[in-house]
């Protein structure tokens, strides 16, 4: 049975489809307009009880939380298309890592940029330079990690490419994209050369060119 | 070789330990006092950039991020001590989904109020009563959905107990103890169930008896 992703056009649903597309599962989208707020009707809600996008159906397994579903995803299908968990426990241990530290320290200051900058003014709200500038240095600091990291291995588990990669591709479209701050990823030489390397992947563009203009 | 655990008297180096000793490991605690800022030291700083706690050393395999680190060991010793993952990929898939809901959702604002009630003083604050309820508005509706889902299986991800669970310890002990709002648990009849079954779990309590007067 074809996989039903439910909130194709959000980030966290494209961190989602990217996985499913390394893997080669076969995926239909079912459109959740978060704009009309369809995201919080009651029959939305038995699915994803917080009211937020992505979920999937496969089968009779109903999963909500995009990292959850990814690794979801990637354990199921072990042994089918890219493997992106890594060899060994010790590396998964790793790919956890780093998963973690995208949605603990990465994702909060980027999100914060988004809702700003990109998602603020359709609201009518003019960003505050002041708390972009607190945003900005945030994330600044944990982009120094990853920089450091980055010279170590190609990846940020090691020399495979895994979830913890992949979980980075939609905010830091946005970052290079409509939040209009590249600069911080080409300043830095080993986090461009990576950026380069993940965002050029086939699984990639093909999510891009679902959804143009998105980022 | 036993496992060295940096930073273990810090709620989320406890999500740890009760982890380690569901799982039968054996383990020795590393100290790294967070108010002198040892966190911040150079040498600290080799093994965790972000210098936070926890941090394990598994023989060659360092790790941080208390729940990357459970990952890790749930999987490594899966049949040892209590299997903390569910038995298929499915139930697997749901351990994730509840750990991210967790991370994501009942975490931010009780680590809120952790701050602002039991921290707040020490750095001179008076908590402001406004944001207090905020967070605890905020928490409270994630603990509506937490009463609803309780209401179909004895744990979060079914009927076994996993890392999904474990990993609320800390932070709910600090919201029944210091933060003193126990009667956000105690007025929802199966959160309170459940946290009486997972906070009387021995590994717990072995916890709680390490650290006298944290909570």
């Amino acid at each position: 049975m074809v996989v039903k992703l439910y909130g194709p056009d959000s980030a966290a649903s494209n961190r989602v489809l990217v996985c499913l597309i390394e893997k080669g599962v076969e995926f239909e989208t079912v459109p959740v307009d978060l704009f009309k707020g369809e995201q919080r009707a009651p029959e939305f809600l038995k699915l994803q009880p917080f009211g937020a996008v992505p979920v999937v159906q496969d089968g009779d397994c109903t999963l909500f939380e995009s990292r959850a579903i990814i690794r979801y995803f990637a354990e199921k299908y072990k042994h089918q298309g890219t493997d992106l968990l890594g060899k060994t426990i010790e590396e998964r241990g790793l790919v956890e890592q780093w998963l973690e530290v995208e949605a603990q320290n990465y994702h909060p200051p980027i999100l914060d940029l988004v809702l700003k900058i990109v998602f603020g003014p359709f609201r009518g709200l003019t960003p505050d330079p002041k708390l972009i500038k607190e945003s900005e240095d945030k994330l600044s600091k944990v982009l120094d990690v990853y920089e450091e990291r980055l010279s170590k291995g190609k990846y940020l588990a090691g020399d495979f490419v895994s979830l913890a990669d992949l979980s980075h591709l939609p905010f830091t479209q946005y970052l290079v994209g409509k939040i209009g701050k590249g600069y911080m990823i080409r300043d830095r030489k080993n986090l461009s050369a990576w950026w380069d390397d993940i965002s050029g992947r086939p699984s990639w563009k093909k999510v891009l060119e679902l959804w143009p203009g998105q980022y």
